[in-house]
């Protein structure tokens, strides 16, 4: 047997999402091999990011500084906000570039079935970060999914009043695909061609 | 973009041998959303595998022990010596649970290009414990490289003697092939196929 500690740390890493017991090993080997170059510095990053992260108190992203590196960041369009269920998503439209706003993470998707009502999803405070930010467009980037979709018309039949713009990212994203999973380019689509949906006060 | 703490970590991640980008976010993500279950447990095991983990003055394993938990282990065949190429190579020998002896780690394998002689392969402290330890049999499980069958043909020459019992895993291992990368079935077999070597005293 090897020692009760390495196993215990391969045992660790092959519970991770996207590792399997192979990987494990040779992630743990390689770090053990590596102590000073690579052991000890993940150990530093971790312990730092373990003390400072936090979710934005304004949007709900997973960051280290609060408010978060993009809430915090003076050239983005406040105006513009972006709501997306999770903060893998957020991340993902990070990724593409395309985007200049700011967001709002929901935590989620409206589920009478699991009891999830607009309490549950930090839709109250959307509604506060509109009115304080003076948002002008609304864009709702919810995964393509039926919960999302039922988010979606939900959020544009209950935010809806003069002078915001409520945006849908384009149906450039495949049917029951989910954000986290798209390339970017197809990301720049969506966002490039979202419309306005058809409000009662529109 | 996503805090510079984070984006760190991903980017540490996704150089480690397995992981790629996507994964690599995964993981994080993962660990982020659970700091009290998964990330704050993870940088204990990890601080305290650095602080401990050391090469087994024995035979060279990793472990938090020394001498590691397989030389300490009184169940253990003493007078069996299984000699390796990598520490990963002893843990997949572990993995098939066929060997009850005891290993030593050269390191690699000699290599006149590379300039790697006896002298920079722990083979001096091979001899030692072969006498120390009384050893009646020792395997040879090196690769079936070029480089590790040079080696293994120098050490059956050099190690040979009277009341040793110099023997090789079996040619169940597929030209080319790497020991870490093999299934346990294959490493049974070849372990129990073991053949005695030629030697000038034999």
């Amino acid at each position: 047997m090897v020692g009760a500690d390495i196993e215990g740390l391969i045992k660790f890493f092959s519970k991770m999402p996207g590792l399997g017991p192979r990987s494990a090993r040779r992630f743990v080997l390689y770090l053990l091999k590596h102590k000073q170059q690579k052991l000890l510095p993940l150990i530093d990053l971790l312990a730092h990011t373990a003390e400072h992260v936090s979710e934005c108190t304004e949007c709900g992203n997973l960051d280290t500084e609060n408010p978060c590196t993009i809430c915090s960041n003076q050239r983005r369009n406040k105006a513009h906000l972006c709501v997306v269920e999770h903060v893998a998503d957020l991340w993902a439209l990070e990724r593409s570039g395309a985007f200049q706003g700011i967001y709002h993470v929901l935590g989620g998707t409206l589920s009478a079935l699991d009891g999830i009502g607009p309490d549950e999803l930090r839709i109250p405070y959307l509604k506060q970060r509109i009115q304080s930010n003076q948002t002008t467009e609304l864009t709702l980037a919810l995964n393509v999914t039926l919960e999302g979709q039922t988010t979606n018309h939900y959020l544009a039949a209950e935010l809806a009043s003069p002078g915001l713009k409520i945006t849908s990212i384009a149906h450039g994203v495949p049917l029951g695909g989910e954000l986290d999973y798209l390339d970017s380019g197809t990301l720049i689509t969506a966002l490039a061609a979202r419309r306005t949906l058809e409000t009662e006060e529109s």
